[in-house]
């Protein structure tokens, strides 16, 4: 194909490669072919660490090679370059079909094409069905076929997404059962959505898996070296410092997109590669792009397994090893160049100038609509491949001649030509791949992810800037329309009002964080997957993170509304109010935190929230105070998040001895009294003082602030454990958040 | 190509045609070929209707035509099967780029390959050039090209979308300028996305479709005969009775959802057809049966203009003519067959086995990556047009001997031959071809509108079930909170809170009717673009069906809180609280109508909801008494909708003034004087009722609801006009929501 066209082929927007760029490479991953060794994973990257001579020097990728390959060699005993071949045989997986589903057959719903497997077997479908076949290093093998065919779930069976209790058959790399602590170390899967912080350029997103998935042993001139011959592999280098983008930011195109989603994922340089639908919506020649870049991966020494909808005539010439699926059963397995045979003996030649899996999937399709189903495609195939079998034995190992090294060996020989960069930092030699749970201690992740953090919201003030209009809005709002209140007793129900409205008002607008928080969850369930970084440093960071500006928020909303309103206290009090919105601040946002761990859909999280603290609200002891409250729904004024920020203000506020809130004649304000004449109220006022035996004059302070938190019922918790409280309540959510990360984000399937 | 596959193509699940079907359909279409009329379409579609002999008799859609024909040819003239003709010339269109876009290009950004004409003219982007081709009846027309190319640009000049005033260039229809109107009643255009009614069946979603759009002078049989008649031209028969579907609920396929969406605008049989990428998102064999499906429109009498991204093999054997674009620049013009010539003839020929349409799209993406772009391709299409045009000058009007008909009589002949079932209800024959602004009377479209309404509810409860769930819930909650209120100073206070609180929950709750009010809108946009009912039907119908669930939301909740709270006025006091309950439903839903209808966006409409419902909550009086809120927010507090229900409800509990609130010594409740021993408060109050001349003892009324209504500030308004005052809020939202519907909806580029 690429003989018709001589033109080279461009990329999204430039030359895949200058010729010296691809000697480079080249050399990066070929130069130290003929060598291995025997050493184990952790002492190999100890020495290529040590060999790095000067730090500081900046040096091509290549030269790196060269001397990882030099001190490499001198310690090689075993001859290592057997390629490796995965391989699968009778793999066997089903599931039982929720009751729901066959309910909805029996009302004569009709069945779509993804009904897969025996539908007379009531409550199970079979997913794949007795699936064989293999995979080889330098190749690209391509599972095909409609959707709902088990594409997708024969790569998961592979890429160990499965839980072997339920999967049926062996999965075998040289020969040899691979364990799934090793499979998390040689092999990368990438999913097919991409997700990728929008804010960061491709160069900072690509550094950023580097430093989370490279040891730490690795120095970071060697991190940068990688990440510049990985962004060289992928094509990116005129990309490197755009952007990646999103609706709002105009960033790089969808296939260069992808290829950096690629590109996280193979940042260790794994043995084998799994690729969910890589192509999937992107423009033929983006598709091209990608394919390319995956035979050039396979090419450097790996093995690559990918689902594929519909490959072009184009992608077809790159694609080693196809096997077609239908209802989980295999119809095909072999080379491209087979399919013409195949479907000639099958009796279906394919014509002249239809392209050729076109033909096979429309042929398929057919079939799958007849009432025989594709089961004369899948017996056609065994006898063939059997066939086939018989005769490429004798062709066999032909590439291969002296003695199969061990799998282990074959692995350390791999890591000695440069594969597998990751690994473990801990020095223990006595397992032969060490698998690296974190490649990074806590304290490293935490300050990446918040640095990574910073930058995200660096680059999109406008997140933060809405927030902080919202709450300058109701702040004015506030200010503004509880403008220097008096002393009185109408002034005092207006105290708990603005109090009321504005503890509730922090944690209202804590909501709108959500949406930010559900987006990065998808990036975080991808990273932590394979162990990128400890759950709790995220927690941690997260929390950390998020302080800087509740802090920015809470003084601008304290100091927008302490003075105007006329709150009590001067600056002590000042200060204690904005502790206290402080705490409800915290307190919300790691309440909503939580809930963004729970819910994953932005419209129940918030409808949610707003219920919630609405429900917090009608509890805190604003409506009904606590004494009143019947005592069936007492648990949940003491769970209202509300109650502990409002009593404390309430208490900074009205705490004071010294200060009168009703003096003399103005306690009979509120009463049908208030119309009387001053004088009479006077005289009523020296009247009462007799019969109680005081001197009630017009100056005499008849309600305190005290008197004032007693009829609210707030004698339970005094200010500052009030405040303890809510800060306690949000150190509860990160926790319960924490949790429902851990227990969250399973991505295997049963 | 269809020779090479002997086998039946099958649709998603079924043949499409039954030969038997096959032969009726055809008939259907092409049996009255040979003649014509000259007279109106309005006269023509009179006579059809009184040729109607027997309408409850079932018939077959052949024997329509059948009687259809026989009429009209009574009146017929002249011939007329002369064939529609679409040209375009010289069409050029060019926008101005906002300036940010330029900025971000100074900055160093990528330009990804969307950008299109030259970028030396600062500001302005030219996305159609000097374009010009033809489309003919019976045959397709396919505008291909990469994303950006100005693919649905094209095709929204040709169906009229963009202003006359912005398009350079003349489009004509058999020679004759094509007007606006005219254009429209003759044509269709189906949208990229599927917007339909998750819960109609096929059958339902097709009959509204023929109930809108088709005129009121043909009888209902006469539309169900169209109906039928289109789910088997559509190949829909299996799938007739399934429902569409959605996430939640299962429904037909893909590719049958994309037909249905075609039938529903080509209900009327449209002379015209244009399709923007009619197979996007389509499995390989879908789109074939699309199509397919085209193909045969096309054949009965239509001219199908689509766009298509990357034509499979097959669907490529069903297309007439290709359109190529490259930056809005027309890279090719022509047959399929002559492809390969033009190619070889360029100097790129085209590879013996490859696609070649994708080998056409990916040279004409590389040649835009080169320096020069597609300026040689562009120049060489040209000449090769021109010697095109020459050649095939010569073989002209093979087809057709007799002198050319008027547009006028063509379209005349056409209906004739039961093209364009919709069509003028006025009898105005001054008009060639009436335009209908609306085919039914206002009040059968709000019938219509309002039946759909009820169908889609009654399959999706759990809409309603959700909403009245969250009602019931507050409504228990506030019912046990706030349960037997005394009538002390305390239970007073309380009786407020829990006022503000219910009106405020009213509000709340009409918000999560946002995502459904988001949803239909996209439908209500497509459906009046063709105007196939009036904008204020719709808004009547919307309202008068929320009626319903508002009266019973409203009952459920006045029910489950009148009395466990304790209110006033027994059962006229609740048939009131009832009716201030339902208007304050109303005016919610009213106001959340019209907020969708503004914003687009679910998040956005729900954070907006629920700000201004609290800022409406704060200004309500509630939280400040109407005396006591500062002059510059006093219009804030009359715009407050919060104000007006809780006012009435207020009112309503209050204004008996033979109620007491405040009796005897409990005046000193909620004063220091509360602890005083129960016998000196007595004698407290038997002192000052000397002191005032008046007998106050320990049963005397201190404060009646009057007082308290007082001292809330609630004067202003009787309870009734408060009710009135909701009430008529909910209409003005609902007059807003008829402008934004009015003035939101232009479907023309400018």
């Amino acid at each position: 194909m690429s003989s018709a066209k001589p033109k080279p082929v461009a990329g999204d927007n430039l030359p895949l490669f200058t010729p010296n760029q691809r000697l480079e490479l080249e050399g990066f991953s070929r130069k130290a072919r003929p060598n291995g060794s025997s050493s184990t994973l952790a002492e190999l990257l100890r020495m290529v660490e040590e060999a790095q001579v000067d730090d500081e020097m900046p040096s091509t990728p290549s030269s790196h090679v060269v001397q990882m390959t030099s001190v490499a060699s001198s310690s090689i005993s075993a001859p290592a370059a057997y390629p490796f071949v995965l391989s699968f045989k009778n793999l066997t997986y089903s599931v039982n079909i929720p009751r729901k589903l066959s309910f909805s057959s029996l009302l004569g719903h009709k069945k779509s094409g993804n009904g897969a497997g025996s539908p007379g077997l009531a409550g199970t479908k079979v997913l794949l069905n007795d699936i064989s076949g293999e995979a080889r290093e330098g190749e690209i093998m391509a599972v095909l076929g409609a959707s709902g065919s088990g594409k997708s779930t024969l790569i998961d069976a592979l890429a160990d997404r499965i839980s072997k209790e339920s999967l049926g058959g062996a999965i075998t790399l040289n020969g040899e059962i691979l364990e799934s602590r090793l499979l998390k170390v040689i092999s990368a899967y990438v999913m097919q959505d991409d997700l990728l912080f929008p804010m960061l350029t491709v160069e900072e997103t690509l550094m950023f898996s580097a430093e989370f998935r490279l040891p730490r042993s690795l120095s970071r001139s060697r991190k940068k070296a990688r990440v510049q011959a990985l962004i060289d592999q992928l094509g990116l280098r005129n990309a490197a410092g755009t952007v990646i983008g999103d609706e709002g930011h105009r960033g790089v195109s969808g296939g260069e997109r992808r290829r950096v989603s690629i590109g996280i994922d193979i940042i260790h340089d794994p043995i084998i590669l799994f690729l969910d639908e890589p192509t999937s919506g992107l423009d033929s020649t983006s598709a091209f792009m990608v394919v390319k870049v995956l035979q050039r991966i396979a090419q450097s020494g790996s093995i690559v397994v990918m689902s594929i909808h519909q490959p072009s005539y184009r992608i077809m010439s790159l694609l080693d090893r196809l096997i077609f699926l239908s209802h989980g059963n295999t119809v095909f397995n072999g080379s491209p160049a087979n399919l013409p045979k195949f479907f000639a003996e099958f009796g279906h030649p394919i014509p002249e100038n239809e392209n050729r899996t076109e033909f096979a999937l429309d042929l398929i399709r057919e079939l799958e609509e007849t009432p025989g189903g594709t089961k004369s495609m899948v017996e056609f195939n065994k006898s063939w491949e059997a066939k086939q079998q018989s005769l490429s034995l004798q062709n066999r190992n032909v590439t291969w001649t002296g003695p199969k090294p061990s799998l282990k060996d074959a692995i350390s020989a791999s890591v000695s030509r440069g594969k597998l960069v990751s690994g473990g930092s801990s020095g223990d030699s006595s397992q032969v791949v060490s698998v690296p749970t974190f490649a990074n201690p806590s304290w490293m992740e935490m300050l990446v992810i918040s640095k990574r953090s910073l930058i995200n919201s660096r680059r999109m003030p406008e997140l933060f800037g809405i927030r902080f209009g919202a709450v300058m809005v109701t702040g004015i709002i506030l200010a503004t329309m509880f403008r220097h209140l008096d002393n009185s007793p109408k002034g005092v129900q207006e105290r708990l009002g603005f109090f009321a409205f504005a503890m509730s008002t922090t944690f209202y607008t804590c909501a709108e964080a959500i949406p930010v928080f559900l987006q990065e969850r998808y990036i975080f369930m991808r990273e932590t997957a394979y162990n990128a970084y400890r759950r709790s440093s995220y927690v941690l960071a997260h929390a950390i993170i998020s302080l800087p500006s509740l802090v920015i928020l809470s003084l601008a909303f304290a100091a927008t509304t302490f003075w105007p309103v006329g709150l009590a206290g001067g600056f002590s009090g000042f200060m204690f109010f904005f502790y206290a919105v402080l705490a409800a601040f915290w307190a919300g946002s790691s309440f909503v935190t939580f809930l963004s761990g729970v819910v994953s859909h932005v419209m129940l999280g918030f409808t949610i929230v707003v219920a919630i603290l609405a429900y917090f609200l009608l509890f805190s002891g604003f409506f009904i105070s606590r004494d009143r409250i019947p005592p069936y729904w007492i648990w949940f004024h003491y769970l209202s998040l509300v109650k502990y920020p409002y009593e404390s203000v309430l208490q900074n506020e009205f705490d004071d001895p010294a200060k009168c809130f009703v003096r003399g004649v103005q306690m009979f304000d509120n009463t049908p009294l208030s119309v009387v004449p001053e004088a009479l109220k006077l005289k009523l006022l020296k009247n009462m003082g007799g019969t109680l035996g005081m001197n009630l004059t017009g100056s005499t302070c008849v309600t305190t602030g005290v008197d004032i938190l007693q009829t609210q019922g707030i004698t339970d918790i005094n200010k500052w454990n009030c405040l303890w409280i809510t800060i306690a309540w949000g150190f509860f959510f990160r926790v319960l958040f924490y949790f429902t990360l851990l227990y969250g984000s399973k991505n295997k399937r049963s």
